[in-house]
Formats: C-alpha cells, structure tokens, sequence
C-alpha cells in the first residue's frame, strides 16, 4: 500500500479538483474488495455551502445506496486523516480499511477505527500536506469551520 | 426535557413527513443554545438515494455553513437513537446535547457520544418506536440497507 495505490491516485485526483475549484482540497475514493471502484468526491463545503461533504462524505454519496455487502472488505481511501464524522460514516459501513494521505494537518478518529477493527494505513503523502498547507494559510477560517474548530 | 418540548416536536414532525413521503421515518432538528432552530430534516435515503442524509445529517446539512461557536451548547433533537455518522458528525461540531425519541429499534454511538461529554437523554416515545415498527416490519430490507446490517 503505497501514493502509488490506484485508489490513493484517485482520493488525491479528487482533492486537486478541490483545490482547483477553491474548495478544500480534500478527497477520498471508496474501493471494493475487488478492486473496483464504488464511489468517489471530494470536500463541498465552499461549493456547495455543505456541513456534511466532506471527502469520504461525498465519496461515499458518490456510491448511492448499496446493500451492507456491498461495502465488506472495501477500503477508503482519503488524503486526509478522517474526522469524527467520517470515521463513524466509515463505521456505520462497516468500510473494513482506510488509507489516508497524512495525518499532521489533522489527526482525526483513527485510534476510534482501530478499536473496531478496522486496518488504518498512513501512507505519508507530502502532495496531501503541501494542499492542505497551502490552503489552511490562505483560508485558516474555511478549514476551521470544517474541523468544527474556532481557530482560537 | 421531554416530548413536548418544541424541538422533539420538529424532529417528530419531520419524521412524520418522511413517513407521508414513504422514507424512513426519522426526523431531527438541531436548536442552538437559545433555542434557535438552526436546521431540521429527515432521512432521505429513499427519496434522494442518498447513503449519508441520515435524520440528524439533514438537519446538519439544512442548517448550512455555520461557525464552530454557532454549535456550541446546541442540541440535536432526533427520534432514533444516534447511528456512528451521526454521532461522529455530532462530535465533529462539539453539539452539546441529544435528546432521542427511542432506542428500542436501534442503539447507535449513545455510550461514545457521553464518553466524550455530551448529555444524552431518551424521551421514551411511543409514537416514535411506532413509526419505526411500522416501517421496519413493512420494509426490512430498506431498513437493514439504511443501519449498515444485512438483515439476517
């Protein structure tokens, strides 16, 4: 498991769209345990104005409805380490691993996932960092509104 | 607290629509901590084919772009128990409080949501678990789609 994962390749496709629609350049892309891609999106919330799109969010919105067998042995991948919300979207699921780009920007629910179960993979990405660096000084106001933090 | 307070009120009558509407019928509504309706919704998953607009995520979604000070002290008022994205989402933005109609149908993050500080209170409503036994036993499978279960 590698930056070089077709899957990572697409997370971090979409997390570039972001960032070339001013959005925040977050993406994820969901695989099934076949390979094959299921759903995948990118951050909405300056797009659309959306407190839920985050990049799993939208990922897995990309899917539509699927039965819950649908989602065994799938793996998430994303750029960004996983908030609360999308670790318990991942959970609900039961999405069975998560690949993430980097977690120095933000550290979200990975010990959450861990303690039920699922693999979480730090790929390391430094495109992922340098996105979000770029962003998060540019907009501090937009990222923390999305962490649900006040930047204080 | 209880079933006549105005923001269960919402949350029921949003459920109700989704019931006329032929969804799941599960509403929330989100108060801030003036009593402020910020959002209401209800799940979307048939209407919209939508994998992630649980109840408590439309009314999120409903409420927009918001401040992390705008959630601060809030409450999500919902009639089922709090699935992991919910609860994850209800994290992510520090609501300070869930008042739930019922959690006989089904036991979402309640144990995680007051390990990380938030007040949680079960209203105990008949009507709610009416709705969703009456759903559930008509739809099973829409219902075991909407809880990540495979039904059997």
């Amino acid at each position: 498991m590698s930056e070089s994962d077709p899957g990572f390749q697409a997370a971090l496709e979409e997390a570039k769209q972001g960032a070339r629609e001013g959005g925040i350049p977050i993406g994820a892309c969901l695989v099934d345990k076949n390979g094959k891609v299921l759903g995948r999106g990118h951050n909405m919330r300056l797009q659309k104005g959306s407190a839920i799109l985050h990049g799993e969010m939208s990922a897995l919105e990309s899917a539509g409805r699927l039965p819950a067998s649908a989602y065994k042995g799938s793996t998430m991948y994303t750029t960004l380490s996983p908030c609360l919300m999308c670790t318990g979207a991942c959970l609900l699921y039961e999405v069975s691993r998560v690949v993430l780009g980097e977690n120095k920007t933000f550290l979200g629910g990975e010990d959450l996932l861990r303690s039920k179960g699922v693999e979480v993979i730090n790929v390391g990405s430094k495109e992922c960092e340098r996105l979000m660096q770029t962003f998060s000084s540019e907009h501090p106001e937009d990222w923390n509104e999305d962490i649900g933090e006040d930047g204080k």
